[in-house]
């Protein structure tokens, strides 16, 4: 066939049954192909949410579901536009609907370069997922970079660009990633469909009737303006209620311990693990390939996990025993910059029964900006949110809603010490009774106080 | 406490938020520690839809979601068994509330002991989920069995009994396992809830309503006979919209001759694995025991087919990568009975171009029986749906329903021939073009024929 | 401007927020101002269903909302058939989108000729909302008329002749109207969500992914049979369950009495009414005109009702509060041709107690054909339901679904016997107390049966 | 029977099906009389929503589904407290259930005195709802009166005093009525569900989870803080976006000038309406009994406005013809206190053009307070919300949540000018066409400005 690759369009539009989309549509064989491509299936074997379906059981969907919604999200947005506001009516603020190809492959691969648990795991073996995202678009050994390169020579790099956010068309790059992008709108509603709570559910819909493009990227018409104070308040209640739940983080903080202790275990000696774990030595070696990285998922870890469960260091396979078998760490709030002497007395209360204060505490911090404004000062500022009015005049959402401008430019979340459930136990006839009754005197209403 | 341990309830009730019930409510201290069991937890890493969330994505739940929904459901009908129909006022045909324990337990463990893909898996290794739940249940070294125990000697077994059916009290037996039961009731509402799909929703609020004990069981008000009738509708197209789906049959296709081969190479030549893949090793060796089983799960499958797919055997490794990266085989249907030389031949052409017939083909056999009435002169009878009229007399389901009389008794489903995608592809250049070609001749229509 | 008024696109396209399809499109001028109409906001006064909101009472709404749900799923279907089997590609049986703008005036208007109560109030004044449809859409002093006659001579009556299934267009007319249309299609969605019940649910998302336009009209993929079952089922079970519910029937049954009884005062003496109840003369006088016709709806009978409920007559008083204040009669199932003697008995014991039985009793059939296939030999045979093969051969529904052959050819419903509540008390003290004793014996599970 | 009528409880319990609710539960015989009632089988017959289903086509509801919805979310409330915060557990802060029965009485009546369109309604003729809840609980010659009366002597005059806020239990009083009521709950949920939107969804499970009696009142756990900011915030949102909607009061402007000009005639002329309209004679002279009041509802305004759109008076007729056919006034928004002069001329114009001010313009102000906390000097001060941490100390909301503490105390909505549509019609052929160009100047951006 003479049709250009890029301009293959399925005879059939192929569909997939989402929950949350009812239908993604794909009609691109590019889209097809790079949906196959093994990287992305790969996205099949790691949750969303990670640690999150420890506290919310219904969580237990992949990135491999939101990717597709990210996608879809985008291609609404590309319909929407060309049909309403195209380049060619409006030479100024309009739509380039050549740019369509682009934006749906940056969107569908946006987060192409997640790892198992990638919060935690990132922390302790020094990976990003997102330079990893970018090499899998463009090194040429992928599926993935093969796919787009039959596109034209340079479209790899070009979907990189999107996502690296330096792309020189803003709408496109604001589709993707900005305040209020396909991403996020699919994640918020994607999270609360599966985790069963009404709080990240926003109109949708509403939103994109009002969403346009302009000269900058992309604004929303004024008399949307509450659907979007709507979307950022269900932003900040997801967060508030569910990615920063403390059960979460408290299995957040085992992961995290028991890691690194299996590091640390093999830099001991790196024949501990006598030819099972394979598949975590280059990274305990700090010498991966990307090759490397794409054998990782959820699975993996968590395989390995029940081999050390059985292992004869003890912290290894109690800690491992606590992940797999969802034995959380508890936790107190307490005030940032609160008397530090608290935690460290309690550190020594916890240290005198028994357990290693490295491996069994933490303090955990979780902040969320819901929204900002423009902070030309900052380095990392945010691209604000404006709202258009019939003249083509802008204002930025703060100064239209009471409640975003509540949200903006601070942060909500708490912080949090963490410590075995055992330290609260109140079982007299145990011998460190005396330090558990101490211990619990710290506590008072959730949070940390002199006791 | 002197409160004995099977009357404990929480001074507070726990909830778990949950997508299809809104709420699952735990009120005793029983329920709670056995839901933290081990052996529980480990359900978070089974998949209630095995390669079914390779057709629909959203399908991705695990077990134990399932399990706590089974749970729910028989609380709430006890919950009404006592407000309405207490033994006390009916001594005949009432509920005795001091049943509800046994019963909660029985619901929440009936999956207990599902493996990772168990269909396939039981195939290939022999082994049997509904053996190892009533291991699981009564063996004194799991922590459900010691839960159990502490409720009262004996009580390991009771539960067992009403997941084996052979419990005295009828009405607690059917609850968890009949044609209406807990366990289907949830299932198809999840199911339906996480693939996205309408088909699995029927109305459980008023099924709930018209649900009655009587002295052989559970039966439903005529008046509730379409809500009854619109279960077994719901029923029987999940089996054959979702389970059926033929490209989730294809991947559990590859999945049973993955772990065939891999059987096969390691009873070749034992060291075959040199170290890795050694939960799998008892397996193989069939010489395994609870504890081996314990320590399978999904993820673990996945991890050892991730490292077979860089193995030297050609066919392990091949497997393995369409396993990981969904490439489904191809088939058609064909009815039963029908003239064998079609696949003979067929399988002769898939030889031909070089596939070894034996891991690339398959004949798979899905049927359903959506509902019967009893059959007395059956082996494995079914327990009918009755119907109960004001005067207390009972109708069986299909004589009061058109609908449930075409569906009872008939099985659903189909019958087909499975063979590589590569046999259908239509590239003049290849070298099998020709074979290919032929092959194309014996289908059509989706279905075989003679060419 | 010189775009012709029929092609006029509205610069921004207008919605309406819809619970069941989300948003309802308006593209056309000729749409907007369609719906504009006098003729059409009058739908906002007449409940879809009737009396049924009597036992489901959140099933209030109006023929307003159904009829622009009707309109939008005609131009989803439009959309996908333009979109995917245009005439352009396939001259045989393709769609020619000239097509569109009668297909969506004929279906926004197919139900505007409804009245208040249509069923009953058409037993009563020999009225009929068909014939009433056809006269607001060719009667040059309306504004639906005015509005279609602009869009070019002879419109008027093209929309109409969709209506009356005489439009040479088979695929038109079978959009409109056929076993599976877009009337039915959202009057079971609509109904459901509004009353809140299940039944009517199934898959219109998946039904709009198979339906196909053909030579001789409108087809579906055999791979979508499952959804057009799905589809009959969820029809049967609406019928089964909400609109033949014996409560609403009664509630019907005391509106026919009513209203012939205030019929009947008014042609003893026409000056009965002394100057209120003005908007029904010309319906008691069997004289009225479209104007006439056009003034009624629910709000205008309920406000006679209200009057009449302090009106000297006796029985036209009780039969107006009982209507008012939801005082439905009790009723009992009787298998047709069972022994007429019953009710004849039943009746005489109704009298015996001082109710007048012509304005107290009633039998009312409610019986549903749910699917039948073509009968050529019957007079007013069904457009049957085709399902369509890749090659292109056709399969009639029943043929492919045992379900729908179970249903098809044959009616379901019931017939039952009304009379009023007083007669099955138990007040012991009462005067006719032998007799109520007396008539309950003749009523057994709910049914009539020789005392 | 020997059971007092106050503890009669029905031997199976009576549901209605409900979309919100999914079953609203009745258990009482007091209950189900007073649902018969034909005071509240009346409010069938009057919309929720008044003139808003002019914008949102779903929000058809009427006041009878609401009333139920209040009833069950207080039954719910009740049941939880019972089971889990009963007076004879905590004789301080509990709940005593011998409250219930007045409790679920008052909510179920709480609106049952409400008549047709009551905003715009009592604005015209002096009417008072509340009063109207009153004198329907309290006046002998009602079925309510009778029911409740029948309870004990003395029980209507309690329900009436929960109603008035003056009932001596505040955790009874608070459950009905305070800024997060029943009430409040069940409008923001259902009148969302009917007009299809998702402003008004907040977690209703999850309140009813961390609600609380204490002392004074119902008070929410600290961990809940959470779902009752995001209910507060909900709230706002249905007001800005559904409640305010500037066409469903472009409705409302319509019904008040229709209302008030037939007042007028009535008043000119006392025989002007001969004989019809009769229902509404008593409250023109402005001498209505609660007889005469509970005979209006929504159908029988609409019928005399059909009546009216035929009447000579030409402003009365274009009026109702107007308000029937739904042709909304246009508006534009102003500053409070801003340049007075700019409506003045507006008005001059509109006059200019033929249309009697008074009768054609209108300033319309919609405010609402989303929450405010306790401030003693104010004459109305509200209960303010208060979450109680585990030692039992209290926190107001507007303290624990920035989004709360946005909107406490400040109104939030807009003041528009009204004009007839026909003001901004750029129609260049009309005589009038160079004040309508002069008219359209004065708005920009959807607000008034001098031009």
């Amino acid at each position: 066939m003479s049709i250009p690759y890029k301009e293959q369009l399925l005879t059939i539009e192929k569909v997939f049954r989402d929950p949350v989309h009812d239908y993604i549509h794909v009609q691109h064989q590019v889209i097809l192909d790079l949906i196959n491509a093994k990287e992305f299936q790969r996205l099949r074997r790691i949750k969303q949410l990670g640690t999150t379906s420890f506290t919310f059981h219904g969580g237990e969907h992949s990135r491999f579901g939101h990717s597709l919604g990210v996608y879809e999200i985008t291609r609404r947005i590309c319909d929407l536009f060309r049909r309403n506001y195209s380049i060619e009516d409006d030479p100024d603020n309009g739509w380039d609907d050549s740019e369509r190809l682009v934006a749906l492959c940056a969107a569908l691969l946006h987060d192409v370069g997640h790892g198992p648990y990638s919060h935690t795991f990132e922390g302790i073996f020094n990976t990003n997922h997102e330079e990893f995202t970018m090499m899998i678009i463009t090194s040429p050994e992928t599926e993935v970079f093969q796919i787009l390169n039959q596109v034209e020579a340079g479209f790899p790099e070009k979907v990189a660009s999107v996502i690296r956010k330096d792309y020189p068309n803003p709408q496109v790059v604001q589709m993707i990633s900005s305040q209020i992008d396909a991403d996020r709108m699919d994640y918020l509603l994607r999270d609360a469909y599966f985790t069963g709570t009404e709080y990240g559910t926003f109109d949708l819909t509403r939103i994109l009737r009002v969403i346009r493009p302009y000269k900058e990227g992309i604004t929303f018409s004024t008399n949307g303006m509450h659907a979007v104070e709507d979307y950022i308040v269900s932003r900040y209640q997801m967060y508030m209620q569910i990615y920063f739940h403390p059960v979460s983080r408290a299995m957040e903080v085992i992961l995290d311990h028991l890691l690194k202790r299996g590091t640390f275990l093999y830099q001991e000696d790196p024949h501990y693990y006598e030819g099972h774990s394979r598949l975590l030595i280059p990274f305990f070696e700090n010498a991966y390939t990307l090759e490397d990285y794409l054998k990782l998922d959820d699975g993996v870890l968590n395989t390995y996990f029940t081999v050390w469960a059985d292992d004869k260091d003890q912290i290894l396979s109690d800690l491992a025993a606590r992940f797999l078998n969802r034995r959380p760490f508890k936790s107190a709030r307490f005030q940032p910059g609160e008397d530090d002497t608290l935690i460290t007395e309690m550190t020594q209360l916890i240290e005198r029964v028994g357990f290693n204060p490295t491996f069994y505490t933490a303090v955990n911090t979780s902040y969320d900006l819901p929204y900002d404004f423009y902070r030309p000062d900052q380095k990392h500022h945010r691209t604000q949110i404006e709202l258009i009015e019939k003249d083509g005049s802008l204002i930025e959402l703060s100064k239209a809603s009471d409640l975003v401008a509540a949200l903006a430019g601070q942060t909500h979340g708490d912080e949090r010490f963490f410590f075995p459930k055992e330290m609260i136990q109140n079982d007299r006839t145990n011998l460190f009774s005396d330090e558990f009754t101490e211990f619990s005197r710290y506590i008072h209403n959730g949070a940390l106080r002199r006791p």
